[in-house]
């Protein structure tokens, strides 16, 4: 038997309809490419992604057809994001930082009709463009003033002059809430890039999950500052949950260095900002010798890659932010888990709360998670036991755009390639990539534990853990260390660092020291690039 | 195109299968009928769901069979929430404050194949059970020795003997989202009582938006005390929101005096209450001749029926404690909104926050909402206009079960029959119930207001507005007043109160003292019957 609730398709057009209706005046503030500081609110979003919606039924895009973007994170892209995926076209949201070869490999996959490109990436577009062979229209993000005479890029129209010539009304059509809406391609740190293909359902669901008090807890008190790109993961939803709840957006666009960041922070009143560890590294690096504050920030989620527990300390000790610890993937919308403390753990001593907070955190409802072992038996939840991280649920992907990769599920469930415990409070700590473990006389040693005490070590910018073939114990971890600049520090008194941290077993064998550790387009380092670079590399004493 | 995302019902057996998996060690505290303190927890909670489901397939009763229920809030309750529904049957749960005759009418009309009832209510049931033709077996929620011997009901056992006679295995089954989960009817102040029929999906829908920061904020913080009744629009949707982000919960059982209510929030520290203004009304009774203070309790919503002005500043002047106003109804699951401050009204003075907080609030996202006239027109949102207020989204009812009432929606909208402004803000503030608003010389007086003057005069314990014919005005509004204990107040002086507060032409002609005002089921007053009792009334001067 059937309820009798009305149907209503979950989309993302009701999410800006109800944003402009209800929080029509909270500001969108964004720093432009061009420098200068932009004003618009939620209803100025509205009415320019109605324009955007009527400029591509101007051009016959059909439903289904995907409209990209090279783009930082700003107003224009944010009405790209309600108008494209609300008149049933697909947002295919670019990683700039890809080389240009992945991105024209991206676009031609994606079969991309229309890209638009802040100008920071004209130099990138007008070398790629002529290989882009199903775009018909190349959108500059500036005002008509702006648009380059010469560019060579064949119709190119200002974003300005193209939405200014369409109507204000619009009325979002209606269809089925499985429709896809955005695509984001994987890094791809191994073959080819995959399509993850979001659907208007999964996107709400998500913005309803990512928004609840333990997760984000995005209110229409807040001022959000995602600092995480919106050409990666939607900027992990936050501009879907942000017009759910009415909270101001605050936009960096190209200036992500420590002091546009705290500036944008201080003048907007930031109260919540979003990004990974090397931003805030620079933040706090920029704060630190001028002595600075913050007057509005409370809390920062930190994701994307595992973050320092350093950076956790300083951020709580020393300026008062609390701190929490995220992690998701592209194909999980990308929330996986965030780490906020149960009402039991509230009365627990500082430091035993700290290491609780050092974990990846507890699975958000909606989402389902388990560890396995290698013939696919799960794993107790005790906090020790490692295991493949599996996880399910309706923002997880089913299978890649076009069927790329084949099916990627195990029995349902969706491998995400980190190797993770999970404890008696389902509390999930990464402690490797699966394909980065270090399987030293069949014991696995986190590449992950390795890195983080080198980088506790004062004189250390970066570590990478890395396994080296071994004829007795298959393979034995090496540090691979990047100094800060004028530190110095031994390989002896390195090693001697890592006694009574971990068990003497588990200590790196050898130390290498480089200029700089390979970074991908995404901030994570590059350990296939690393091992290339370490070829003829031998162990002591082998 | 359709997005590449797992499909997974949205069903309300993921709500305890979470719960268990994540906060299995959460305790859900319950005073029962017995009066002692019962603790268990999600994990226990989880496991008798389980034996409840066996022992519904024990019984072979089908899918979509209706498992009624007449029983306070607790953890016996709270299985067959989760069971019954889970195992897709639906969850009826009969408001036994209902008259004998109504509660046999609604149990026929909904077919019901099982009632669960506490003891509380055996002589209830001893009444009516023999009328309730449907009902094959009849469950006392008590344990297997407190079974009367003697009940003259066939066939009846105890819920102890019942549950513990199945396994604690059961793998709950996979169906459609849109299957009917729970059925509610309405109290039914005119005609029949009407079946809201809720859904697996319009619950979770509802159970992500009521856990939001900017409505319940529910978490794993929290220690949550439905004081509303289970058995009326499932206490707001509390108990699926506490098990999608695993608060604790406390259940106040059959003692909902001051006493009973305040020691329950001491001693399980209680960090969140939700419940209707009488309830409040007893508890601040009885701490403030005490001097009694809370320790933990943070935030209360109060809904249900329209919060006299002067119990919110009692909460936030006096305990500390926010009052947040909701507005809500059957047929929306319940929640329609809450009034939570936006970030502009944080820096507003007290009084002018305070004349915000009176209002019932904003629309959560999914619900939808607008005011019309007469010929519905929609009108403006300019917090003066006044409109019959009308609703969509996904958690509001398309029809009545079987049905009734016929179709009752107007363009796709649900008609609440409030009278309602809305403010540029998107504040909606209830003024009236259509039928009570009283239209003097075409002018339109809220009763509501009349009321709330009324209720502000110290010597006042209840006040009812009701229109009265009048050759010239059509209709002019008198107040129906029952005084407090010991407390005196003239006719003179009371009209006399309402100088200054209201326009003249709005003060009621004339106020009637009265011992007591009839109030229905769930402590709403009956202005029908209020009518009848006055019918032989004229007003001074005709």
């Amino acid at each position: 038997m059937l309820g009798l609730m009305q149907q209503h398709n979950l989309l993302i057009s009701s999410l800006i309809e109800f944003a402009e209706k209800h929080h029509g005046d909270v500001e969108i503030v964004s720093r432009r490419v061009e420098g200068d500081i932009h004003r618009t609110t939620w209803s100025g979003i509205a009415q320019r992604a109605r324009q955007v919606a009527n400029g591509l039924d101007a051009w016959s895009l059909p439903a289904g057809a995907r409209v990209a973007t090279l783009a930082w994170n700003g107003y224009r892209h944010l009405e790209l994001y309600f108008g494209v995926s609300g008149s049933e076209r697909v947002l295919h949201t670019i990683n700039p930082r890809l080389h240009p070869d992945q991105i024209v490999w991206i676009a031609n996959h994606a079969e991309d009709q229309v890209l638009c490109f802040d100008l920071t990436f004209l130099p990138i577009v007008q070398q790629l463009h002529a290989r882009c062979t199903t775009v018909k229209h190349w959108v500059a993000l500036c005002d008509a003033d702006r648009l380059p005479a010469d560019s060579g890029i064949p119709n190119l129209v200002s974003y300005e002059s193209w939405v200014s010539a369409h109507r204000q009304q619009y009325t979002w059509p209606d269809f089925d809430e499985n429709t896809a809406s955005s695509l984001c391609y994987t890094s791809g740190t191994t073959g080819n890039p995959k399509g993850a293909l979001y659907s208007h359902r999964s996107t709400i669901i998500h913005a309803y999950a990512a928004a609840l008090p333990d997760v984000m807890c995005l209110s229409a008190r807040d001022s959000t500052l995602p600092v995480v790109p919106m050409f990666h993961v939607n900027a992990w939803g936050i501009p879907y949950s942000a017009a759910m709840v009415g909270s101001k957006l605050v936009f960096p666009g190209p200036a992500l260095d420590g002091k546009s960041v705290y500036e944008l922070i201080e003048s907007e009143k930031v109260t919540y900002a979003a990004g990974v560890p090397t931003v805030w590294q620079m933040l706090l690096g920029h704060m630190k010798p001028a002595g600075l504050r913050f007057s509005t920030l409370k809390r920062t989620v930190i994701g994307g890659s595992a973050c320092p527990p350093a950076m956790i300390n300083t951020f709580r000790d020393d300026y008062g932010v609390e701190v929490l610890h995220a992690w998701g993937m592209t194909e999980l919308s990308p929330l996986g888990t965030l780490c906020t403390l149960k009402n039991k753990h509230l009365s627990l001593p500082p430091e035993e709360q700290m290491k609780i907070r050092m974990k990846q955190g507890r699975a958000i409802f909606g989402m389902d998670m388990k560890i396995v072992d290698e013939v696919n038996h799960e794993q107790p939840h005790d906090g020790k036991t490692y295991g493949d991280l599996l996880v399910k649920g309706p923002w997880v992907v089913r299978e890649y755009f076009k069927g790329e990769g084949g099916d990627p599920l195990v029995e349902g469930w969706f491998p995400t390639g980190d190797v993770a415990t999970i404890d008696e409070d389902g509390f999930m700590q990464i402690t490797d990539r699966s394909k980065d473990v270090v399987k030293s006389g069949g014991e696995w040693i986190s590449s992950i534990d390795i890195e983080n005490i080198a980088m506790a070590h004062p004189a250390v910018a970066m570590a990478a853990c890395i396994g080296v073939a071994h004829p007795k114990w298959d393979e034995r971890p090496i540090v691979v260390v990047a100094l800060k600049p004028q530190a110095h520090v031994s390989r002896e008194e390195l090693l001697a660092f890592y006694e009574g941290k971990i068990a003497k077993w588990q200590i790196p064998d050898d130390v290498v020291f480089v200029e700089s550790i390979p970074l991908g387009a995404t901030g994570k380092m590059l350990k296939t690039r690393l091992r290339e670079q370490l070829q003829g590399y031998r162990l002591p004493g082998l």
